[in-house]
Order: C-alpha cells, then sequence, then structure tokens
C-alpha cells in the first residue's frame, strides 16, 4: 500500500502519440502525480498500446488499461478494411478516421477512474488546430463535458469538482514538437501512425501532420528511422 | 439491408430492470423506433443481460451488447467480496453500489451508438426521486450531459444534435409502476435485483424499492414468484 500523499492526483489519457506524450511530461512538469489511462478497443494494431506502456514505464507512472468493444462501425480506425485517408485524397470536413463520440467516451472513463482513487484532475492531449476536424478536440467540448463530470460524480456534487484539462488544445503542431523537446519527452517512444507495422507509413493524416509538425520546428524526428 | 425508414431512431439504455424496460416501452408508445444497448462489465451477475435480451426480444428490437473491463474498483457491483447494502444497514448519502461515472459511461456509449446507426435520440431510466443519491440520475447531469454530447459529436456540431432524455426521472417507483402496467410492459422479464439467484433477494435497495413501489401501486410484483 503506497502512502496517501504519494496517489497520483491526475489521469492522463495516454494513446502512446506525441500528443499525449507531451502532455503526460507537461503535468509532471508541474509537480503532478499523474496515472496513465489507455484503451484496447479493437484498434487496427496494438503498436500504440505498446508505446504506451513504454512511454509510462519510462515515466515511472502506473498505467490503467480499459479494453471494450462495440458492435457498430466505429470509423475507420477499426474498420481494417476501409483504406487510410491521407491528405491526397482528403475531403473537406470531418475526416474518415473520426470515432464517434470517442473522446466522450475516453473522458467518460478518466473520470470514474479519477473518481475511484481520488484523483482531482483528468488531462488529455486534444489539439484543435491542426484536427479542427473532430469537435472532442475543441475547447467548447472540453468545457462541456468538464460541467457533465461535474454534475454526474459524486466528488463533483460534493464540491470536489474534477478538472478536465486539454493543456495542449491552443498549439500548433510545431509548438508541440518544441514543447515536447523542451520536456524532454521520449519521443522515440512515441507512434502516432495510424497503421501498424515496423515504421510509421509516413502517408496516413497522423503522420503528415507530424512530420509537418517537426519540419517546421527543424528538428529531425527521432521517432522514424 | 433495412431500408432506410426503418432504421432505429433512439438509443435506450437497457439494463433489464423496471425503469429502463418501462423506459423503452414509452419510448415504443410514442410511436419510435428504439435500438436497445446493454453492457456487460462484469457484473456480480448476468442474469439482468438475460433480462435486457428477452425484453428486447419481446419487444421486437436490436439490441446492441458492449463489454468492457476496467481495472480499477468501481462500486459493490462489480466487486463480489463486498456484501450488498440493504436498508436496515444503509447510511445516507451516496449508496454502496455506486459505480463512479457509470452513467456518464453508459450514456456516452450510447451516443457513439446514435451517431453510427444516425439515431437522434438516447433515452434512459434514470429516476431521481427513489435514487437521489446517484447524481448522475439528476436533472442537472441530463442537461450538462446533453450539452457535452452536442458540443463532442459532428452530428451535435452540424445541427442535428443527439436528444438525451429520462422521461421517468420525475416519477415515483409507484408512478412507474403504474405507467408501466399502462404501457404492457412485460414485468415478469424485468430484473431489478442487485444480486444473481433464481430469485430476487428482496433485502437490497434495489429489491426494497421496486416492492415498495408495487405495494403503493396495489399491485402484485408478476416479476417475484
Amino acid at each position: 500500500m503506497r502512502a496517501a500523499s504519494r496517489n497520483p492526483d491526475t489521469v492522463v489519457l495516454l494513446s502512446g502519440g506525441l500528443d499525449s506524450a507531451t502532455t503526460l511530461y507537461h503535468v509532471l512538469a508541474e509537480g503532478r502525480r499523474p496515472a496513465g489511462l489507455t484503451f484496447d478497443y479493437g484498434q487496427r494494431h496494438d503498436r500504440e498500446l505498446r508505446s504506451a506502456r513504454a512511454i509510462a514505464r519510462r515515466a515511472g507512472i502506473p498505467l490503467y488499461l480499459v479494453r471494450f468493444t462495440v458492435p457498430w462501425r466505429a470509423g475507420v480506425l477499426l474498420n481494417m478494411d476501409a483504406p487510410l485517408p491521407s491528405g491526397r485524397r482528403r475531403k473537406a470536413g470531418v475526416p474518415a478516421t473520426y470515432v464517434p463520440a470517442r473522446n466522450l467516451v475516453f473522458l467518460s472513463f478518466a473520470v470514474s477512474l479519477a473518481e475511484s482513487i481520488g484523483a482531482r484532475e483528468v488531462c488529455y492531449g486534444a489539439n484543435q488546430v491542426d484536427y479542427s476536424g473532430y469537435p472532442d478536440c475543441r475547447v467548447p467540448f472540453v468545457r462541456a463535458f468538464a460541467r457533465a463530470a461535474a454534475a454526474g460524480t459524486v466528488a463533483g456534487t460534493a464540491g470536489r469538482k474534477i478538472k478536465i484539462r486539454a493543456p495542449l488544445i491552443r498549439l500548433s503542431k510545431e509548438q508541440i514538437v518544441r514543447r515536447a523537446i523542451r520536456l524532454g519527452v521520449p519521443l522515440e517512444l512515441t507512434w502516432s501512425c495510424y497503421a501498424g507495422g515496423l515504421r510509421p507509413c509516413g502517408v496516413c493524416d497522423s503522420c503528415r501532420f507530424r512530420a509537418a509538425g517537426f519540419r517546421s520546428a527543424g528538428i529531425a524526428d527521432p521517432g522514424v528511422r
């Protein structure tokens, strides 16, 4: 049994990608004691789960894993047959990788975990600059969700509201890369590619945003070898 | 492939209990085309899953099942060793059967399903009269959650907001029993008891609320044999 003072005070959604790893190190730099939360929901590949585990281990934080299966079509990331979107074929609007209400589901589990372990804060790596096609990565959603979490939990209604934060939400990908470098994020352990495989595909939207971020920052991506 | 006009327009959380079954029949009586959504999350027993299936079959609606596992203590309903609360031992405040943020998680999945199948409404059997200890069964939560769902989904931000409704929220258990009878709810298929077993235990809070509702309504409970 750990001493109470060592218990996590923050839950961080940790997908294994650049944004969530940077969020974790941002929270660590604030002097908080985060726990990670990651999901196995039948993604295309388990490469990002392995990244989440490696990052948690490196950061020395506990990592919680929620497994779930949904019997409905939930976007191309769960559909092995659908082609992955890449910039060349991309149409305006919502990307095909959108999973209906995914951050709503992820954050709800995070609030459940936070309430269970007595953490007062939930953080996730939403970023509305590059991914403005995803409504659940924008400020209005973060605010509305925070109010729902406060109204729907014992902690929230008892005046011990669980705060919902997305510290990277207004940063560009270049700014996230710079912040990651400054915070000492183990970039070589992160995985952003929508596809699996030994190396990032380099053509999916996530790979392209990441590459553009590193290019703008003038830094070589240690995650691409 | 069904014709578009036959597609479900409403998602109903269907636990297999009295309140959720009455919510389903309420929605059917409104002329809507509901789909049910139920959860296997390692409950104490699968008796309520069997009830949910039987009720969906009787009502002639599709039933979606989400399975999930969480690695944290999530209230006595997931903890096989903890004693179930009964009125005699009950303390004021939040019941020990409270699962942190459970309706937040359930409704988030329901919104994901609704968005996937194009349904415009999510209904659940929350009832704040008898279960006022649960914050996620009260009107302020329903309203706050509806705003989060609208802000966090493509449907919501595109002006096709998914409505969140809890049609029984202001009814007493007696009123719910009367409404269930009037709507022709197959009460003999419903299961409210927190424990498993062949027959309801009769002493847990859920059994006691149900019994009190039938007693006040002056009706014999066909689910207790």
